[in-house]
């Protein structure tokens, strides 16, 4: 899987990192209990700091995307792709809310946000 | 407008602060034109601090949502409500994407993110 991370974004590096992995998860190009490098390796690879990685990997495992084990390391959650929780539709719902206010603001249509979405469906 | 903010949250107080306005904006509770308090004023309503008003002010100031002047304060922008420039629309897309991603390892149907959405656009 090809990562690239942008140091000119407004999105944090490790935020950058983690929704690439998920991206990875939501495209199959990962897959349930496949491992992931070491965040040393990772971390050379890419060169960052391997904080940035092992905090990028703290953010999928709270989020359930990963499993990280002391002595196995870090793997693709065997549940990463699973039916969504009630509390996870809530969270998700509330980070869409700012967009989709900034984006009525912006006067974008329904159909133009449905267009916008399928676009992000798409693109892999 | 009543603004609520949740220090609990891991979304900064800054940018829920900006957010609501951005909703008040969409809403039309907030219309062009309309002064905001001082930085001081807000914050002190708040119970947060000056700077992190003028740190929400700015963010606001920088998407064109409110203008700045030096005497007479912050007001909504002229233009707050406007037709999207191909940028803003990238934007917006660059920020969905993450969340969309998210949205398919969860297994949400394309139904289902169209039923979000319309939730964001209806609650005031």
């Amino acid at each position: 899987m090809y990562i690239e991370l942008d140091d000119q974004s407004s999105t944090p590096i490790y935020l950058q990192l983690a929704n690439q992995i998920i991206r990875g998860i939501a495209n199959k190009e990962l897959v349930p209990y496949e491992a992931l490098p070491s965040g040393r390796m990772l971390a050379g690879d890419l060169g960052i700091n391997m904080h940035t990685v092992n905090k990028a990997y703290h953010y999928l495992e709270d989020k359930r995307f990963i499993q990280v084990q002391p002595k196995s390391g870090a793997m693709i959650h065997p549940e990463a792709v699973r039916a969504a929780s009630a509390s996870e539709v809530q969270l998700l719902k509330e980070r869409l809310q700012p967009i989709i206010d900034e984006a009525r603001c912006l006067r974008l249509s329904k159909e133009a946000i449905y267009q916008l979405i399928k676009e992000c469906e798409n693109d892999d």
